[in-house]
């Protein structure tokens, strides 16, 4: 349970984080100057919850549920209710401070284990309602907006108690975990063994076990630890066609593996209570450095050459000129003024922060990248400015909430693709968020590399157009979808949810989708799985 | 083409290898002590023909596959259907030499191209005919095995003439080869460009690119390349939907990933015309080394060390005391009595062989492996041992004619399960084996080793029971295949087919076998993609 005293009364985060820190003048005064106006005059910068409709789940039903779960796991106050209607994207956070309305679940249902959510199915099954399974409720991408498609009620089905560790096996290397542990928990719940997940998304203060395999989440380790879906040995569903599992060995060629047709299903083919995975023993020492190097283009190739010789880092981040330009002027102090300096000397004229971490076996991994980053003439700087990072990489989400009582429309968006198309598809969504914006500071950088590829992810920030703030990011990111269609992929992290299903059929053929489709059927054949996600 | 003179005519190879060498007397005796009645009077040991029913395919459908690939390219003579009628398992060779009637296609097609394959598809639908997909026409599962489901007639859709490479990007470390290129024909193209794909497994001399994804197939440096599921960043299909193309970044959270549900199935949603795979320059060195350890518990200890703490070799490959027995036997010489002495003086009493080999940055890793190969008691034997693995491991067919010409019924079978369970699987197979059989050689070797656990490679030598050789296999076969069921895999590289199509369901689960199915309807309505496998 760990940070929740009550997981019956978590609204009090929901869309805000605690302790955001304000920005100096200054670097508001430097933000205005580029994406025009900014200024703690441009509210709203409160949680508004507004009056929500009355929950449409009939009484038949709401008795039933409580069967399973007991009374005081329903809930169907609306605080509880709104709490759980919209995830963390830009949109979401806008519409919480705006108390624009959004689709609500009609119930928030707890289950106590696996057995209770499969019941928990079986009921809303009988009674023809609709299931959105919760975790951490961190998408930014509609993840865990309650649509309910042709239902006529919707459950959001929160597995905040199933936060437990299974069982550990330490000769396998193998852990289960249940689907509602936190991120943080589940280090902590391994650590207690000497173990570790090692995976560290953004989102890892709040996201869920469950939810990274449902969206096929990727760590900020992920080029020593592997994506989510690598650490994923076994899983266990609950469906309304009974419970599945699967996963009995490290590797398979009993057909298609259908593990990595769960990770990534978002909810529409079953919900995940228990994931089987890989962990590692707690490394002994972890090291961050930061580095510089002149070019987004010397920058993009010298990753590209540590991951194709194997010497990457375990942690692999390079900005492009603007982020590293945005993040000295958001950070301007004696430091800064002495690096730029020290750049200045070097001649370096496009800085672009790379930072590389190591996380167990540092001594002779360290020599080997840091002997190819000479080789592409990449400039030290020290454990400072990666330890610094390592230590701020939570703050993103506080960050976020600062700069919208500034009045600036901040969003983030990813994507990834194979090396020879990686500048195209930079450039192309860098030109259509431009266009879309106006005024506006598009920022990059890589933070998983690939043997065949690399991801993107854009940071944009821009003047909120008050007249129409939804409409304003709503065009800018549909101008970057149709841009990334075709060059990469409409997520390398950040899933589907509702935001990318446009987006989904041209990245999977027709019969992907119809697959896809077929597949949920099969599994659910009343539909009542996540309506409208992933496949709309 | 490369060794194919004319692909149309390659029934001389099917079933029996060129150069079989005859076993030394010594080792004649040797094995006739251990299993019984071995001898060069235990024929048949030639290639019976039956004579096969005339083809069903209807004349209206074969004018209209003529129409596609041109008369010549649509082959009914009973040599070339026999040739496609099955593949390489101990019962599809025992049938070839006793003329046993298994199903034979009805005619075999050759397309082109992946326009002709899709063209083909079309046609067998508007037809009602099945397809088989044949590539090299290894399988031991019977994965090429004519089967027609409800259809009245079945073609053997030969993918040889789709041997081209069609695209290297050499920054992106990818190259899209087309279905029918074999293995060494791979190589040799991607060698031309300085690049490897380095996928060896036994039938690597005869088996196409398309095979290898089609079956999940794990090479014997899986190690150190991966798996072929691991190199897989596209794939093309025809299907009846239409034409079906995935793969557009190393990575995605775009839904589940598809290409994992095509890799491993088998001909059934689909036949893949084409494969972008993830190549790597070729190594400037390769180094392989023999290592005895003493006791099967103490080698698979090291083995599991080496891949947890991430320094395997490309190739690791552990045998146990009985296929390091019968390895010095038939090898029997001077270098082995050598050998011999040196391991009794070492006091080493249950010598396990362990073959190591690293491609590409030796000299660092091999110090690492060695340091950790030093710590857990393993004896180095040297590069000759090595090296002698490397060049004889594709002679295991060749060596298989000369045994079955003796009348030995010898069978290879395999699965992979989590460290945990490992020595109790191998105890249980090896136990329902030796009841099956009775006097009977099991020898097992670890070829492929994963963090979490490991693959387990049975051979069987027993004397052949000539009132019922067929049903003395299908019963060993089926007591292994059930004391596997539970631990581990039915199959970790040899794919399902339909051998193992009864026992895939205790491994995916009724929801698994369900999806599957719905996935196949979604793209095959009619069912013309391989009839009776994978999910029969």
């Amino acid at each position: 349970m760990s940070e929740l005293i009550d997981h019956r009364v978590r609204d009090s985060w929901a869309g805000r984080e605690a302790g955001a820190a304000a920005l100096p003048d200054r670097a508001v005064r430097w933000l205005g100057q580029r994406i025009g106006r900014v200024g703690a005059d441009r509210g709203p910068s409160g949680q508004t919850v507004p009056n929500l409709t009355g929950s449409t789940l009939a009484e038949p039903a709401r008795a039933a549920l409580e069967a399973v779960v007991g009374p005081e796991n329903v809930l169907v106050d609306d605080s509880q209710r709104w709490a759980r209607a919209s995830g963390l994207s830009y949109l979401d956070l806008l519409g919480r401070r705006t108390g624009r309305p959004v689709p609500v679940p009609d119930a928030v249902v707890l289950p106590a284990g696996p057995d209770q959510v499969q019941s928990v199915l079986e009921t809303c099954v009988r009674h023809d309602v609709g299931v959105v399974p919760f975790g951490g409720g961190t998408s930014v991408v509609g993840g865990v907006s309650a649509l309910r498609g042709d239902k006529t009620s919707v459950i959001a089905l929160d597995l905040a108690r199933l936060d437990a560790l299974v069982s550990l096996d330490p000769v396998s290397h193998l852990a289960v975990l249940q689907a509602g542990v936190r991120g943080p928990e589940a280090e902590r719940l391994l650590g207690e063994h000497g173990f570790t997940l090692g995976h560290v998304p953004q989102s890892f203060e709040r996201a869920t076990i469950g939810g990274f395999a449902a969206t096929r989440s990727a760590g900020q380790a992920s080029s020593g630890y592997g994506r989510f879906e690598d650490m994923v040995a076994g899983v266990r569903l609950a469906t309304p066609r009974g419970e599945w599992k699967l996963g009995v060995a490290p590797a398979s060629a009993a057909g298609p593996d259908l593990r990595q047709l769960v990770v990534g299903s978002e909810g529409t083919l079953g919900v995940i209570t228990e994931v089987t995975l890989r962990v590692r023993p707690v490394p002994s020492e972890r090291r961050y450095e930061g580095y510089v190097i002149d070019g987004w283009a010397a920058g993009a190739a010298a990753v590209r050459r540590l991951a194709q010789e194997h010497v990457l880092a375990d942690v692999t981040r390079l900005s492009d000129v603007d982020e590293t330009t945005v993040s000295f002027a958001l950070n301007a102090g004696w430091k800064t003024a002495l690096l730029r300096g020290l750049l200045a000397a070097r001649g370096i004229r496009q800085p672009c922060l790379l930072i590389v971490g190591w996380e167990g076996d540092v001594r002779a991994r360290r020599r080997r990248t840091a002997a190819a980053l000479r080789r592409a003439g990449a400039l030290r700087i020290g454990r400072a400015l990666g330890e610094s990072w390592r230590h701020g990489r939570f703050t993103g989400p506080r960050q976020r909430d600062t700069l919208m009582d500034l009045g600036v429309c901040v969003e983030t968006l990813e994507t990834a693709a194979y090396w020879s198309n990686l500048d195209e598809l930079r450039d192309a969504v860098r030109a259509a968020l431009t266009a879309a914006l106006g005024r506006a500071i598009v920022m990059c950088h890589v933070s998983h590399a690939y043997e065949t590829g690399a991801s993107l992810y854009f940071t944009v920030l821009t003047s909120r157009d008050d007249a129409d703030p939804v409409g304003q990011w709503v065009r800018a990111k549909r101008a970057a979808s149709e841009a990334i269609t075709g060059l990469g992929t409409i997520s390398h992290h950040h899933a589907v949810g509702v935001d990318h299903a446009p987006y989904l059929a041209a990245e999977i053929g027709a019969p992907g989708v119809d697959v896809l489709r077929a597949a949920k059927r099969a599994v659910d054949p009343t539909g009542i799985l996540n309506p409208g996600k992933l496949i709309g």
